[in-house]
C-alpha cells in the first residue's frame, strides 16, 4: 500500500477500493501512517467526498476494529435508536422503555455529551447508584431478561473511530456528511442489533443546521446500513428551540420520567412515540409506523413504559424509588428565576445557546453536575408578560456562573409582537 | 491562535492573514503544531488555493526562519539564477560564469538532484576536489572576488521549508503552484541577491507538464519576488527531450566546460546566453535582453566565461586543468552504445524516462555515480539510420544496471516517417 498514491487519488476527485480504505484506517491505528498523511487524507476526503461504497468500507472498517457486542444469541429482534445530539433531546429515555414494554429488544451504546448538546448516559447517572459500566455478558443478559439496556460504550470498542475523530477535532475534518455518518454507524454497527431508528436533527440547535444537509446525512446513514445488512429508517426532526422544558441531566431525567406518566410536554411525547413506533415497525411488532405509535402511546398510558424504564434502573444498580417523585432529583438544587426583557410573544429560543450556557454553568461547578440545567416555561409561540420565562438551576456555590448561565439564556430568546407560524416537529421519514 | 479555526477558513476557501500564516508556520517549526493539523491545512491549500498575498507571506516567513546570507556588504548588482528542474539541464554552469564574466556577481546556491531531474551541485561535484560546502563568510568574500559561487544550501538555511517540504512528500500535498511557488522563493530570498532569473520548465521531462500550470508558477513566483522587493524575470523553456547532447553529473559537466569553449550544443547555447542576458539586464550592465544575450555571446567566445569558471573552480578547490580536456572526466567509463529498433526520424525522446534510467543507474552503482549517465547522438528531428542513438555511460561494474538503462532509453525514443516540427525551446518571458 502507498499511502502517498491514496491521498493523491482522493486528492485529484478519484475512489479508493474497499481494501485500500482497510488498509489505511489499520495503518493509521496501529500507527504506521502517520497523523500527517492521514489528515491530508481526511480533508481530502472533506473537501472531495466519498461515494457510498467508500464510506460504507469505512464505516465497516471502523466497527471491526475493536471489540464488538454479539447479540446474535439474545432472542427476539433487538432495535437500537440513535439520536445525532440535541437540547434538551431526553428521547432515548422515553421512547426506549416505550418500545421495549411494546416488544421489541432495545440495545442502546450510548454516548457523552458533545459540543454544545447533552449525552444520555450523563442523564441516567443522575439516578443515585446507577451504573452505565456494563460488562458484555452483563449487557448481554440485561437485554435477553427484560429487553432493555442503556450503557456506555467501552473503550475497547470502535478504537480506529475514537483516533480518526480525535484527529478530525483537531484538524477541521469533522463537518463531513460521510465521515460524521460512518462515525456514527461504526458505533452501532459494532453493537449487533438488527434493526436502527435514527433521529436526525436540523436546526439552529442541530449539528446540521440545513434541511439540505441533514437529507444528506440521513441518507448516508441509512444506505451504510443497508448496505451492511441492518433494516434502518431515520426521522428528520426540528431542533431550534430546545425539546420539552428540561436541559441539564438531573432535569431531563426527571422529565422522562415524568412524560412516562403521562405528564410530558408535547413535542417530547410526540417525539418519543413516533421513534418508539418506528422501532416497533422495524422489530416487527406492527404493520406500519402509525400502528407503532398507537402501541407506543398505550405502553405510556398503561403505565408499562414506566415499568420498563423502573426495572432497567433497578438492573442497573439505579434507586429507582426516586421515579415516583422525579423533582426530588433536582431537590438540592438552587433555583434562579429569569424574565426576558419585553413583553410579547417568543418568536426564538436558540437551543444552541441555551445548551452552551448549561454546558459552561456545568463546567463552572465543582460539584453537582448534574443539577446544572434550565427549565424552559415559556417556549416558542407562548405569551410572555411579566413572570420567569426560565429557571435556572445549579449547585449550591454556583450563584456566579448562574448569573451567568441566565444573561446567556435571556439573549437567547426573541420576542414579537405576534406568535410565529411555527414548524412541524417531524419534518420526514428517509429509509432505503 | 487557533489552528482549527485556521484550517477551517482554509478549508471553506477563505484567507488567512499575514500574522495567521506566519504564527501557523513559526508553531510548526517548533513543534507546538503537530504533522495532523499542518497536513490538513496544506492539503486544503492544495484544493482551495492561497491568494499572492498568502504565498507571499508563507515564503517570507519561510525564508526567515533560518540562518540568511547577507550580501549587502558585497559590492555590485548580485543576480541569481534558478531553474524549476529538468533533465541534462546545466545551464547554470554555462550561464553563471557567461554573466559574471559580463559583470554581474552571481551568488548561487544550488539544490540536489529531485525525481527525475539532476542536480547542479553533484555535477559541480565530478571535479575532483571541488566542494560546494561554503561557508557563509567564503562564500561572501568569493562572490566579492571574483563574481560567482555555486554552493550547496546549508542545513541552517530554511527549516521551515525543508519540515513543510517532508510533510508535503509525505501527504501528497506537494502539487500545488502556490507551494512550489513558495518553496524555491523562500530558498531564493534566504540568500540576499538582488534579482533573480528564473528558468521555468514546461513539458514532458519537467514538473509542470502543460503551459497553463508553468505560466501560472512563473506568473506566481515573479509576483512573490516583486513584493519581496526583488527584480524578477521568468523565462518558459521547452522541456520535452533532455537539454544539450549529455545526461548524468560528470558528462554534463564536460558538456558545460565545452560549450563555454564554444562547442556547445546548440539549444544548451541558446537557453545559457538567454538567461545569461537576462541576468545581465537585471543586473543593469545592460539596456534589454537581446543586447544582454550578444553581451554572454561574446563572453562565450572571446573565452571570459571559461576563465570565470576556471576561477571559480579553483577558488572551491576544484581540479581546474581537468577543463583543457573535458573528456578526461569520463576517462574511468565504461560506454556502451545503443541502436533504436527501426530507421526514420526521431519524432520524441522522453526526457523523464532518460532522466530515470540515469537516476535507477546511479542508484544501483556502488562507486562512480557520477560517471552514470547517457550520451545523447540523435536528438528530435534527427535520421536515424543503424549507429547508435545514445551511449550510455557507467563505473566499471554497473554492466548489468547499464543494460536496464539502455532498455529503458531505448523505449524513450518515438521514430516516424517524417521529422516532427519542433517547437521553439524559449516559449515566453514572463516579467512583474
Amino acid at each position: 500500500m502507498d499511502i502517498t498514491e491514496i491521498i493523491a487519488r482522493k486528492r485529484d476527485g478519484g475512489e479508493l477500493s474497499e481494501r485500500e480504505i482497510r488498509q489505511t484506517v489499520e495503518a493509521f491505528v496501529c500507527g504506521e501512517v502517520g497523523e500527517g498523511p492521514m489528515a491530508a487524507l481526511l480533508m481530502a476526503v472533506v473537501l472531495r467526498g466519498m461515494t457510498p461504497a467508500e464510506t460504507t468500507a469505512l464505516t465497516l472498517t471502523m466497527a471491526h476494529s475493536g471489540d464488538r457486542l454479539d447479540l446474535s444469541e439474545v432472542p427476539g429482534v433487538k432495535v437500537d435508536k440513535h439520536s445525532t445530539g440535541g437540547v434538551g433531546d431526553k428521547t432515548t429515555l422515553v421512547a426506549a422503555p416505550l418500545a421495549a414494554a411494546a416488544g421489541v429488544r432495545v440495545p442502546k451504546m450510548s454516548g457523552r455529551a458533545l459540543g454544545h448538546t447533552g449525552g444520555t448516559i450523563e442523564k441516567l447517572e443522575a439516578v443515585p447508584g446507577l451504573t452505565t459500566a456494563l460488562d458484555p455478558d452483563r449487557f448481554r443478559s440485561q437485554v435477553a431478561e427484560i429487553g432493555l439496556a442503556i450503557a456506555a460504550q467501552t473503550e475497547a470498542m470502535v478504537p480506529a473511530d475514537k483516533k480518526i475523530y480525535a484527529l478530525r477535532d483537531a484538524t477541521a475534518t469533522v463537518e463531513s456528511i460521510p465521515l460524521i455518518a460512518s462515525s456514527v454507524m461504526s458505533k452501532k454497527l459494532a453493537v449487533g442489533a438488527d434493526a436502527l431508528v435514527l433521529d436526525v436533527k436540523v436546526g439552529e440547535g442541530a449539528f446540521m443546521r440545513d434541511l439540505a444537509a441533514a437529507r444528506d446525512l440521513a441518507g448516508t446513514m441509512v444506505e451504510i446500513g443497508l448496505r451492511a445488512g441492518r433494516k434502518v429508517v431515520a426521522v428528520i426532526t426540528r431542533m431550534d428551540q430546545p425539546l420539552g422544558t428540561a436541559v441539564g441531566d438531573a432535569a431531563e431525567l426527571a422529565e422522562a420520567a415524568k412524560t412516562l406518566a403521562g405528564e410530558g410536554p408535547p413535542d417530547l411525547v410526540e417525539l418519543a412515540e413516533t421513534l418508539a413506533g418506528h422501532m416497533l415497525l422495524l422489530g416487527g411488532v406492527v404493520e406500519d409506523a402509525e400502528a407503532g405509535r398507537a402501541r407506543a402511546h398505550e405502553a405510556l398510558v398503561s403505565g408499562k413504559g414506566t415499568e420498563k424504564f423502573v426495572e432497567m434502573i433497578s438492573a442497573q444498580g439505579g434507586d429507582a424509588a426516586l421515579l415516583d417523585a422525579p423533582d426530588s432529583l433536582l431537590a438540592a438544587a438552587l433555583r434562579m428565576p429569569v424574565e426576558v426583557a419585553r413583553d410579547g410573544f417568543v418568536t426564538g429560543l436558540d437551543a444552541r445557546e441555551v445548551g452552551l450556557a448549561v454546558r459552561h454553568l456545568k463546567e463552572a461547578s465543582r460539584n453537582g453536575k448534574h443539577l446544572c440545567g434550565v427549565l424552559v416555561h415559556k417556549k416558542v409561540g407562548d405569551s410572555v408578560k411579566g413572570g420567569p420565562a426560565v429557571t435556572v438551576l445549579g449547585p449550591p456555590g454556583a450563584e456566579q456562573a448562574m448569573e451567568e448561565a441566565a444573561e446567556r439564556v435571556k439573549r437567547a430568546y426573541s420576542v414579537g409582537e405576534e406568535p410565529p407560524a411555527s414548524p412541524p416537529l417531524i419534518v420526514e421519514t428517509v429509509s432505503g
